[in-house]
């Protein structure tokens, strides 16, 4: 049995809060177990320049309070830059809600999700790409609401989600108190079809096995299941 | 009558959660009417070098979240600066906060407070320094629960609000539809005995008379007076 | 008594010389005691994104020199940091010449207010509003010398000064070395019409009350009124 | 038939000059096709403040020059800006090294290894990886040499390599024609068990199936497997 | 006799690879002893605003990889500044090789010419205008082989070299062990007219007489000389 | 004649206050024609990490007030940069300055110069040559007043100033409207031996002659010696 009496096989509880801010287009507060992201979503009538003329497109940001964590860290603007993990996550977050898009059906529209972590429990990134996703459509609802689209371009529900070995065991999303002495570590986005859109696998202290490798990803697919099934009750009306 | 109501002289419903997250010292939801600010507070064993050793040091940090407003703003990381108004304003939280401490008191200790806005309706900066005063005062609090304070290093209560005039029309607490057309700004942050600690006045687009600015005075007066009897009943116990 | 012999109502010695450098529309060096700021106004014709069209603009930037002080401080630009003091001062003092402009009839124009402290002794940021009103009096003198401007866009006389409480004493226009053990510290800025354009009072070590601040702002009125005094005559033939 | 003639699991043509630069402890020049960069790794004595007392720090940095590509980018010192890709690269090639080397034997010393890269042609990151690992052995391998080390501290050969699928085809180690049309991208780095250190897989256009995944993994392992017996023939003597 | 058997008046053996990266318009790596520099010019059909409409730019980018030297360097992007030698620097080869264009002839266009280090062993500067301007020469001449030119731009050949005073010494070309004791450091960039472009003279440890610098000039006028003749020889079929 | 009615070997007039600010242990307002430059030398009791234990360091920082010019330019702080012209020139004055004292006589002392141009009209980088080293001298003078120095660290007079060829025409000291369409241009700083210390040449739109450049040297040697003959005017009783 885990720490907080969890099965193996067992994701966190997830409660999403919409419309938790009231001026993003898309504004959700996830909580998964103790990790607390929020995500807005906010819609721009303009595209950067390496995006063809008429898309759409997509992006993400992704930073922590410096208080979301056990220790205080510095802020970003504080020291001049970005940290390297949370360039890196925001990339891959960016990444996955892009994979959710139909950009021509978004037309010429910037839609960036902010993810400001409030608390950190472990499984940010991955709570991110689900509470952004669900942002994402939220905003891409209001656009279909007011009319300004002429057919739906989220073509995906999209969640993520970790799994991770930890006394050469087995287990689906990793709070910190397991994350941090974990010995292999896999963030895995899909779909609503269970095909995979990101997978970030890493070995912290050992190597690990293509069958490892499997077992983590059937978790995966499990935990992402579940995460669609409640992005689809929460968004039913919308998509 | 006020857009939503409110007399000429009544501040906004204030609501405070304390404890919203869980790692800070102090942790503090404060929301003045559309306004929501988090404000954690962070206790480090150290100081910086200008202060005198074997004292304390309160200092504060001021962000909105990208989307708290009507517009997206972009990140202060991504300009790679500051901007002045955080800048400005954060110096206003601190020199605010360090008058309610005896900073001998607190022995060789910083405490930051961070100030995010998560949504911002005008009064950020004032319900920073109210919102920010009982996350100071919780973490104090946690340190005379452990034993590692010989007296209680708060000295006074603090609290901040402003005042305005729009359509040449003196009103306590502006929102952001009457911060927007103000003719006079004017934030006052004020102690338990009625003192003035800060005091910040504007005139945009006319000057304001010693009489108008009395008059303003008098409405903070009497909303911080309110204030301070709410952070007494919410930290009774503590202080 | 105070240190340098003036009555507790009498502001510092006061002297301006135009025309300091060749380049600048407007050029003053401003002389109050043994602080000492150089005010350069320039003119562009263009204005930034957020102004109306058609309608000018007025901003101001403050720096000091590295040496201007007891000690040699860093320069920004080796920080890679705007400082956050410099941030609120050159704010204050944007805003307070921005109240003496009709900036419709200024036209499509921005005009930059450069205050670079080459000496501080206390008070450098008022009196870099006070010789920045000249500089920028200077520069709307030219254009109108020029033919370029329909109707005068100076519409106020605009000055600042200080006064705080020493050693539970009120006292105007503080220097270095009482401004270092000053127990408050209000600097105001007015038009010649008594009226106030800013305001910043500061608790420093205790509170004040609404009536000593009321002292503190009479004997700013005071020394406004002269500084004002002193601008008509400067500018006598220009505005 | 691929573009250059190769089989669908066939690699690049590497070639790795040792010695490429002087000064480096280890430095090593891997050509993967066109894809050129000089891999230096610099031994210091002393490891950052996160770093247990005694054990060894490797880390990676990675960057591209000016005109490594198709078209000449500006430079990061430029922008101000470590670029997100060149973050999110030098984490995974850090992370891969790490898994290579026993801290504790490596004692109180950072080897940072610069990736550099001269030509872009595809596979940047995992040519990093195998390089980086070469020149981190050769390091070692010269403190070895002057009886620094009691014990080796290299206990695992790493390299990487990605596979793709491209026109609905799965195929080894893709060159940059191919790889900017992929569908599917995967990168992977293993060790001499063919035991997984990293994985990073991005569905670009469209998502990809556990059974995909699995076919991309092992072309990744017959490749890396390639590799690894190079590294082994180079590093013969020395590790 | 010098420490590498060279005579007093010798400069280093200098190789030069053209074509060493294939995407830029003209790519170099010059040798000079044991300096190594990778010189790249990239053409873009646009101009800085300072530049004549019609009119053409010639610039270049210093930079030193963090290992070309016996002791790792942090990079640039760590610290958020441009070295202030490498600012020094590329100015110097900008001037130098802009002296050998005419930049009406080249159009609206500007070619920047980087110069990596790779290695670092005295005269990096000079091997970089050295080298620069025959990378700079062969993009142009694709220009001119795509009959994108009227007339031929380069209107001089150019090429850099030092000489130096060790132990009150004259000599040509400082290699590191020289020049790191050097008392006179004189860098010159001449055209095949024997005429000077840039010259850059320092007395370290003591200051030098005329005579000196007449001497060290012509020796500077012999290195170039054979330079220039080796660059007629790479260039021949192109200029 | 010349614009200004000087001889071709005629230097500008030159006038130095000393003592222009009161802070600085050396501060010099030097005048060069329209050229103003304020030069304050500060002292500081602690040494950069590479210069050796017991020696003393000298260097020196160099900026123009954004409305020293024709244009007003825009601050490096609000670029985040330090401009390359400014780098390079501080570079120069530092080294100059440098050569002028023995810093085993120093002690382990900072002397940093500021040069702050505040108005720009040709020639600052030789004024703040030539101003610096006179704050320099009276800074040390105080030190040594103080009894803090065994010996006279002062070993040279330095001095700095420029001639161009104008119009085919070598002239001394460039004025701006001279130096703007010069053809060469030559800075030298001296020694009262009329030793060169740096020599900095430039040939913009031609080259230049060895004798020309001869020609250009003994103008500055000419100048050089009457700007020493000053210095020894204004220092006689301190060195």
């Amino acid at each position: 049995m885990r720490a907080d009496g969890r099965k193996w096989d067992e994701g966190r509880k997830v409660t999403v809060t919409t419309g938790f801010t009231k001026f993003a287009e898309g504004s959700v507060l996830i909580r998964c177990g103790d990790t607390v992201v929020l995500c807005n979503a906010s819609v721009e009538d303009k595209t950067p320049p390496h995006v063809k003329p008429g898309w759409g497109w997509v992006t993400a940001e992704y930073s922590m309070l410096p208080r979301a964590n056990r220790e205080r860290s510095r802020r970003d603007v504080d020291k001049l830059k970005l940290s390297s993990r949370s360039a890196e996550i925001q990339r891959l977050i960016g990444r996955s809600l892009r994979a959710a898009v139909d950009r021509e059906a978004l037309g010429e529209r910037t839609i960036t999700i902010d993810c400001d972590v409030l608390q950190g429990d472990g499984g940010t990134r991955t709570a991110s790409v689900t509470g952004g996703f669900i942002a994402l459509a939220l905003a891409v609802g209001k656009l279909r609401q007011q009319g300004l689209l002429e057919r739906n371009p989220i073509i995906h529900y999209v969640a993520g989600i970790s799994a991770g070995i930890v006394d050469d065991r087995a287990m689906l999303d990793l709070q910190y108190s397991e994350d941090s002495r974990a010995q292999v570590d896999l963030n895995c986005v899909m779909n609503e079809r269970g095909e995979i859109i990101e997978l970030q696998g890493t070995g912290e202290g050992r190597g690990f096995t293509v069958a490892e490798q499997q077992t983590l990803l059937q978790l995966c697919a499990k935990g992402n299941a579940d995460l669609i099934a409640m992005e689809k009750e929460i968004l039913g009306d919308i998509i």
